[in-house]
């Protein structure tokens, strides 16, 4: 069901600080920089990434996996809570999927999982997502990942 | 200098039960599992990869990533410490690099972030690894990985 790890999401007081440490300190470039209202954040998509790939057409690299810098829009949103409990750091796991759908349907039968979403919605880069619950998988909150076609 | 992510590594009270879970939930296998008495984890890596691989001799794909459970020999060690401080949960992240050696010496010449470990140490798998200062890291416990020769 996993075809690899898409990203880490990294939760950060400020977005423009983060950027600038990564980039300077690892040598990655911003391949996707947006707002999503829905979820609360202003975020920043980190390619990580064999080569020299990491900007632009770079991207369209077949196993790209990414390092997601979120900034909460406000407190009272999931990353500004969780600011506010633990502090900056990883704030979940996105693995690809083929089908995001198909891979809920799959979760759902199990019956070992609960989901925060039924349904997929709209996450970075055009991607579908759904979120897993942390509290059935060990404290992690999971996110499965199903890129954008144009991402390949 | 980041290749891909290599890992992130899970914090859980019980291997046994966090390798059932994953490995039920999404199919993974485990392709290793050992104890590293220097680092005071019994753990187990799952593979997660496009394609069936995922144990044995299919772990030669190009592009592997794990997830790498851990759980602590005693609760007087870092995961014991973390798991009663923060409880079950992502630990850290894994980049895989050509040279651990190497990227500690240009980390250090950008003078940015301090290192845990000023030497590569062993980690999984017969891997070469070192750990990068979490508070010159917005909180992410960060692992630098040099695969074994063998694995690629």
């Amino acid at each position: 069901m996993l075809q690899r790890i898409d990203h880490v999401g990294i939760a950060c007081r400020s977005l423009e600080s983060a950027i600038e440490k990564y980039t300077s300190v690892f040598g990655l470039s911003v391949a996707s920089q947006e707002v999503n209202e829905e979820q609360g954040v202003k975020e920043a998509m980190l390619a990580v990434s064999a080569g020299s790939a990491g900007s632009g057409a770079g991207l369209a690299v077949p196993f790209a996996s990414y390092i997601q810098l979120l900034e909460p829009l406000s407190e009272d949103t999931p990353v500004g809570k969780f600011l506010a409990r633990r502090g900056e750091g990883i704030h979940h796991v996105g693995y690809a999927v083929a089908n995001v759908t198909d891979a809920l349907a799959t979760i759902t039968a199990g019956g070992l999982v609960r989901l925060i979403d039924s349904r997929p919605r709209h996450g970075s880069m055009g991607a579908s997502i759904a979120f897993l619950h942390p509290a059935d998988l060990g404290g992690v909150l999971t996110e499965l990942v199903q890129p954008s076609s144009s991402e390949g």
